[in-house]
């Protein structure tokens, strides 16, 4: 996706958790004005104190106007009702984006308030199991994928604008369809959250604590540490494709289970080596 | 478990992977005559030019005499057999233990070869999804959980000495019955395996690359690179309790489902709290 550079001068950011926090850091390193909004009063001060923030937002958002690019970085539950309670306080802004892990319902949420030309919703594949303004870092989007899914209407100077934000902040900004992404990711993403998080509640069901776990076992089940609300409103929106994908998952578990019932060691060293060579079709230091 | 100092000259260690050749170059760092065997030629050359093996083994074992404590080091399908095969070869060893990820068939083969008393079997909780001698490191087990699993008879000196050993190597040592480790490592161990490697077959299925995961999806696989004929014979060996393990998996993402499926916020919200509590109750540091 080519991109120019960022012409930005002032930036509003509507959530400091982990990636509106980094997000506000690598904006405001670059010498970039930031208005910030979060729900907790205790973040916004810190975020302000650490002088990340320039300007402070209420609940209102009122002060809104003035940003020239807006980015919401709420729970995707949240999303769409802080894009319509923003949607009087952005006549300043050629670019509205987000950050959530769900495309099609905020894309679907800007074209319904008439804010397709200037939406362009986004996803970077960073974050951290860590929630919150204290995982926050500047290089959290180094070297990340950023989906970019505009609407049926975005113009070229909103997705020109997104595409700069995001490779200025060290992220590879990809284009995709909001549909697709939602399925591309069940599978990519949302999968491995959900199978990280079973196999936990399977742990903690049998008394295993975590620290029983070898280094191995704690990368598999790190994911099950993120944030609920983050992960119950994507779950939520992207329900379908997600089961469809842990079916698909179970189908997998049944294989080795006949496997193991029926001790064959061919099949047992067939699936084992199948997921190694999946594993090897890919570059460990993406 | 009190240990006192190591006081062993000689060690003879056959399989120099990345656990054998890991306590090759440890023992090694600090002085020990290292005698070393592999299977693959290049790999004993390696370590033997790299000077972590000082003594190199042809198949028949015999140099292993000169030992004073020997090491199995192979995948657990074959460690019977080549406990076997060094059998005559033990003249000089006090202690005889091994590595392997299960522990009921190991020690069961040392008592059957009147190895009782000098045997005791090891498992260090510390590893590497990346096979082989090239994966080696003399830090390895620095801080890792070292189960040991005596027979029915091993002698007070023997366990004294697997003790002193693998704290030497920087490990801590916890006893348990052989039985009951089988049972807790298909949970601890062998069922975060398994978990990454099913996922790892879901999403190769359905054409995802490794690549298109975001840094949790690829924590959530990584032990799906693992060697498939090392994972084959730790299935094997403990079948009815992975097998237990998986329907317990299963169970969970059935419950996942069905609330998917109901679109039912209260549900999937207290899934995912139930997981992040269980992450929460364990020192990440471990």
């Amino acid at each position: 996706m080519a991109s120019g550079e960022l012409t930005v001068r002032s930036v509003g950011i509507i959530g400091l958790g982990v990636v509106g926090g980094s997000v506000a850091r690598a904006l405001s390193a670059r010498g970039i004005r930031v208005l910030g909004h979060d729900r907790d009063a205790a973040t916004l001060l810190a975020a302000r104190l650490a002088g990340v923030v320039h300007g402070t937002l209420d609940a209102g958002l009122a002060g809104l106007a003035e940003a020239e690019v807006v980015i919401l970085a709420v729970p995707v539950a949240a999303a769409s009702g802080v894009l319509e309670a923003a949607r009087p306080h952005l006549a300043g802004a050629r670019l509205v984006t987000d950050v959530g892990s769900t495309k099609g319902a905020i894309v679907a949420s800007a074209e319904r308030l008439g804010l397709g030309e200037r939406f362009v919703g986004a996803h970077p594949m960073a974050g951290d199991h860590r929630a919150g303004w204290a995982a926050s870092r500047p290089d959290l989007f180094e070297g990340a994928r950023v989906y970019l899914s505009p609407t049926t209407c975005t113009a070229e100077t909103a997705l020109r604008t997104a595409t700069a934000l995001w490779t200025e902040l060290g992220g590879v900004p990809e284009r995709i369809d909001a549909a697709e992404h939602d399925r591309l990711l069940a599978w990519s993403s949302h999968l491995p959250q959900a199978t990280a998080t079973a196999l936990a509640l399977a742990l903690r069901g049998t008394g295993v604590r975590r620290d029983a776990l070898g280094p191995g076992g704690r990368d598999t089940t790190r994911l099950a540490a993120s944030s609920p609300e983050m992960w119950t409103g994507i779950a939520l929106e992207n329900a379908e494709p997600l089961d469809d994908a842990l079916a698909a998952l179970e189908a997998r578990i049944a294989e080795l289970r006949a496997s193991l019932r029926a001790r064959d060691p061919a099949a047992l060293a067939a699936y084992f080596d199948a997921a190694r060579e999946w594993c090897a079709g890919t570059d460990e230091s993406f």
